[in-house]
């Protein structure tokens, strides 16, 4: 099943409406500008999935280009000297299209206020399908698939800079936006770019924005780099060493490494999330170590979504997941984490990553 | 009146509840990491003004920090290994602190539908104060205009960077990075951006995201930077030329800049945005051009607000109002746009921008 069908069917007869951002790109290609908050020209778009299959996107006119061929559009105006109620505009677009429902499927929460207040106000009821439609996304189509390989490319390339541009003297700072013009060169535009990068003391605390620290010989750097290229995400991470590293520091990061081996080596189909969760802890720990956060998680519309690779969860790997594996290991004064994004196949994983993951 | 006391008085006695960033950010201070969009380890922070007068901030552990001193906070979690359903524990606070309430104040097309489907649920009645909220945003309290002053500062190291950039055989991208580390440096850490960056027959475009276009001689560059550092926005403009500009370039730059002056000299307490909107197409038409956006807006939390400044529209301008003036005048072939942000004083208009205008 595409993930249309996959929507149409957990929708059950229902039409579905979605505000949440990652929904409405994965039904239609619509990848927004997200890197600088609310813009008084737009509002968030919607998607409405008719029981008959077929997608209706409301946008604004400027952005409705980005909808995907064969989904048919219904838009507000954008940028425009006038004052344009943008809002009420949507509201009303889509209501009129669900003028004939007696119930819909959404998730609730990404509506806006407005059209909610209206839905309701015509007696409609909203049958909440959001932990529904978190499962679907899980699993990627192959244009899906062949998204997120060019966003990791992208990603590959800001480790690589990264990498090049760590030195004695330089800042956090600098290292950043070495990295991040290497990957909009490699874009040819702007990249939307969630990320850590800390180094030295700062690595003990598993990730933040780069300041502008000095880098000094036998610090860790710590660079996880998540880009966007065009409606998908990616996700990597490799710490590396400025100058020597003490022992200790190889030491964790060779566990840190053979964490990730192990885990990315059991994401087949059928496996349990939280088995591949407690083998990656298990390695650390043998090790030594342990980490606060999640082993993995999808990537797709968004930068962490299903399946979420975590310690008691019933969540099992399917054919078609994206997973990112990022196990770290933290002491008081220094940190490592190293992460992979890999395709679940039904052999062997494939490891999309191409980054260097040397110390 | 502070803020505060205006968000007090247009509620009208009622409970002030939002959901628009904008508007959590002006009464609580609080800047969101907005350069990603959507986070699945938070959801977007809710303000609540009690007819007291007193302040609630509804936010994540993780955000709770950057919420103004004296302001309660009700958290949900942060980041977390474990799945937890932001929106729902967010929804329970917001629904919990208005139990007592039978009519609220609210943006309500800011308001996350599962809260609106709840209080209408409650039988609460929700009164719409958009505009009214708008019009309060508009007129700035001190602290506001210093924190506008120092992200102005930041546009100013952008466009000086931007300048010393661009140069024949460089792309537009090029100039953006180092524009981009400057204002980063300047800053300390990440700076949110908009922007637009143009280069040659792309500035009769009026504006777009830098690309890979090589720069070369004779070509215009336009420079349009709008930076939030902490909680503020500003905006600025500049175009400069590669190598010699044609005398008509240079001709229709000089015009740009007597419409900006024109319009910036008008700006004092009681003057029509109209009038201000009208001198400054009128010293364009004069020269012989025209062009097709708005001639200022004001800046705050949002990086255009109120009072935009736009024909036929019954705004007044009054004191503590910060605007960004950017008349331009645009061709077949190329474009020109000049842009600085003021105050309104009560006196002579206090132009804050300090970077270089010349071509």
């Amino acid at each position: 099943m595409t993930r249309r069908e996959r929507a149409r069917e957990l929708a059950g007869g229902r039409p579905l409406v979605s505000g949440d951002l990652t929904t409405v790109t994965w039904l239609t290609g619509l990848a927004t500008d997200i890197e600088y908050g609310p813009s008084p020209f737009t509002v968030a778009p919607l998607v409405l999935l008719d029981p008959d299959g077929s997608l209706l996107a409301f946008v604004s006119e400027d952005e409705a280009g980005g909808v995907g061929e064969g989904i048919e559009t219904r838009t507000f105006p954008g940028f425009a000297v006038e004052d344009v109620d943008r809002s009420a505009l949507a509201t009303l677009l889509a209501r009129e299209a669900l003028t004939c429902a007696r119930e819909v499927a959404a998730d609730v929460a990404s509506l806006p206020g407005a059209l909610v207040a209206a839905l309701l106000g015509d007696g409609v009821e909203i049958v909440d399908v959001s932990s529904e439609l978190r499962a679907a996304r899980a699993v990627k189509d192959a244009d899906e698939v062949a998204a997120i390989r060019a966003s990791t490319s992208i990603a590959d390339a800001g480790q690589k800079a990264a990498r090049e541009a760590a030195a004695g003297g330089r800042t956090e700072l600098d290292v950043w936006s070495e990295a991040r013009a290497a990957m909009e060169r490699a874009a040819g535009g702007r990249v939307p770019l969630l990320a850590d990068l800390v180094s030295g003391e700062r690595t003990a605390e598993v990730g933040g924005p780069p300041s502008d620290r000095v880098l000094h010989d036998g610090d860790l750097v710590l660079v996880d780099l998540v880009p966007r290229l065009d409606a998908y995400w990616s996700d990597s991470c490799a710490t590396l060493s400025v100058g020597e590293a003490l022992p200790e520091m190889r030491r964790a990061h060779d566990v840190a490494r053979a964490a990730l081996e192990r885990a990315v080596a059991m994401c087949r189909p059928g496996t349990r999330a939280a088995d591949v969760d407690a083998a990656a802890r298990g390695v650390i720990a043998e090790g030594g170590g342990t980490y606060p956060h999640h082993t993995g998680h999808g990537i797709g519309t968004s930068f962490h979504e299903e399946p979420r690779v975590i310690p008691d969860t019933a969540r099992v790997l399917e054919e078609g997941m994206v997973v990112a594996l990022e196990p770290g290991s933290y002491g008081d004064r220094w940190g490592v984490r190293v992460e992979q994004v890999l395709l679940v196949t039904d052999g062997e994983p494939e490891i999309l990553s191409g980054h260097d993951l040397s110390l």
